[in-house]
């Protein structure tokens, strides 16, 4: 027993959902959520396969990156995922995949546009894309510098609205207010991906969905005039 | 126990189908039934995922929109399903979903061509895109206003033979005498459309069906010369 | 009981094993086999759902297409099954699926061209595809014009060595030795037809197969200088 | 029971996951194992079906294709599979599929370039791609010339790092320092042959990942100073 025994738990849970939805092959990706009261964080075990581990692998660590808890090393994007908690303070989870489609945009080193409803209900910008590392930036800290080139990357952005991004040649990261929310807006940026794609492929011309969409979208589901959902948080909302 | 609850059952089940379909991700998508002797309508609650959902939380409405049953909000698109309702009289199901292949031809906001028999054996002519919906009308009742756009755009169409469209930039809507077959158009539909991406995939010149071969295979399934099935109705007929 | 109980289940076997290949969606698509000595088709009734198929269901006719035993509707495709049964006379058994890739190949109007040994594993030449049906062909008894179309585009291969077509602007038929053969082949023609559009689509010339490549891959598992597989008929060879 | 058990349950659990991972249909492809001190290796027997297959039914054979034990006839592809255990000193596995990705760019005759880290996380160049066999080592020994023929493209490269290939018109080969490692890499080439097709579908003048950035992710992961996994081999590193 230990005090981080509930962050494990429900971060174990948001790791064993990524291969649920089709969005992790083999061992690649990781989900790790913080407690900012507790000043910790955990996260998946380096190479672990997603059908051996168990909620007693899951590391902890503190917002320096010193283990406090675990026996297993941290994944290595462990220093990725720091920057971003220490960078974005009101996010509670990080998940970071190869899935299939957003890999594809990521490798195209192009950022996803809005082309439809799908995509403006959860952000109203196109899903950003960060430029190839650098040899120098590379040569320093790898993981803390995909960690700076996403911050640099969201500079123009507000982080809680766009809880996604593309790592050029690599793949998506995204975060949310809980582990869950980083877990949902993976699966939704795969879907995104992949819509995308087809609709260019039907017509490589398709035009952005005009602002006017895309602000309304949005506003149905996020911010003071949202109505989408239910009201009372008991409800069997999400 | 409720006077309604048969067609809540019902209207669950064919919620159910969507996420079985493969045609739904997350809690996206809807079906609704109507009970037109009854005056009321069925539908999903609003941001429900499909693992949690109940018969008992179906929410009932009248013709009007007003809830006449059920604890919890009415789906965000249920002004949209009223509009189909009150403009198509002997529809007895509406389905919306962001499938994949239906979304993307949405996105591009392309009517799918009749390429092929899977697609007359359904509907002989193209599945309908709508325009974007221009900002006045956004600015109005946007939910009500994607109904009339749908109305519109089904002006020309027998609404009878035409039964499903795209809504340009968001997605696919599908209705039918029954809300189990407005759940199979929304199905078909999703089909259609990936072999239809897929046709032009192969051949960007890919010919329209014959006219004579659309006629053919519409009328082997509908109308007063169909003989496609069993004619017996108590046949293991669909 | 009856004397076709064999025929009946073995064909209601080859029916269910549709939807398990991914090969059919709803009640699309329909497979029959024959018993030559008894003079007798069995086939899927028309319209059915797969999972409500029963054994006793099945359709028994005979080379006319008079019906011998069942109580429902044989398949809307009976006569051109019939045909093919009637103009290849070693063959015992057709499957006709929508199957989504070849489909997509027979809305596109053209022959799969033999890209690879996976193709040539099984046949030399490309997969024919029809003409669209003239008008006048359709006015007469469409499904006996289609099984018609078939064989006259089959006129210049030998059908024991190319059995599969498509049929323009419809989908794939195929036939084998037996029922199980013609499934087997619906199967793999789906497979051959996704593979050949993804090669085009990283190499819109990538060119046929080296004949040399063709034969000798034919040539292992067809002829008397095949040597693939066990040659002892009670191991386990497919 | 037999001195080769061992390996032949290793080499039936490795065949086993070929249908598993989704990279074989129907009885396509073999995975092979060695045991170097033995001076044997286990091959799946030639066209059976994974359902069927049992650990008994593998077929041993000495490093000159001389059969050891088993009652059927080895894989076809098995002097393929002798000439890379007899060139490549080090591997202990090898397997081949027609997986439909690797095949088509194989189909395509293209090698797979290194657009993205998950490439650069298992080799630090592009997948080769044989040339298509002529006609004379056609006629020779094929299976034995395919064997070559692969070994000739690896001429350039370490085949401890190049652990794929493709031949042209054919499909992948794979191999490892163990058998399981083998499927692992043939699960993997499938994984990068879909997501390359991908990113050339958004982005046709995708650019190779620049080359200080493939180092980097090769290296996290190979040779002296790889930091991914776990230290401790009893670790669930993988």
């Amino acid at each position: 027993m230990s005090k981080h025994d509930d962050l494990k738990h429900r971060v174990y849970e948001c790791n064993m959902a990524l291969p649920r939805h089709g969005i992790v092959v083999h061992n690649f990706g990781n989900a790790s959520g913080c407690d900012r009261k507790g000043g910790v964080i955990a996260i998946k075990p380096s190479g672990v396969l997603y059908e051996l581990l168990k909620p007693e692998d899951l590391v902890v660590l503190d917002f320096e990156g010193r283990v406090v808890e675990g026996a297993l090393k941290p994944s290595s994007d462990t220093k990725t995922h720091l920057v971003l908690y220490n960078s974005f303070p009101k996010i509670g989870g990080v998940v970071h995949t190869h899935s299939t489609y957003a890999v594809a945009w990521a490798q195209a080193a192009r950022p996803i546009p809005v082309l439809g409803t799908t995509h403006a209900d959860h952000l109203h910008l196109s899903i950003p894309c960060t430029d190839f590392m650098p040899e120098d930036r590379i040569a320093r800290d790898y993981e803390i510098e995909t960690g700076n080139q996403i911050v640099d990357t969201l500079s123009n952005f507000a982080y809680e609205e766009v809880e996604m991004v593309l790592v050029a040649g690599h793949g998506p990261f995204s975060w949310g207010a809980t582990p869950e929310k980083a877990v949902y807006n993976s699966m939704i940026l795969e879907q995104l991906a992949k819509m995308a794609l087809l609709t260019l492929q039907i017509n490589p011309q398709a035009p952005p969905l005009p602002e006017a969409l895309i602000q309304k979208h949005y506003r149905r589901k996020h911010g003071p005039h949202a109505y989408y959902g239910q009201d009372n948080p008991d409800a069997k909302n999400t």
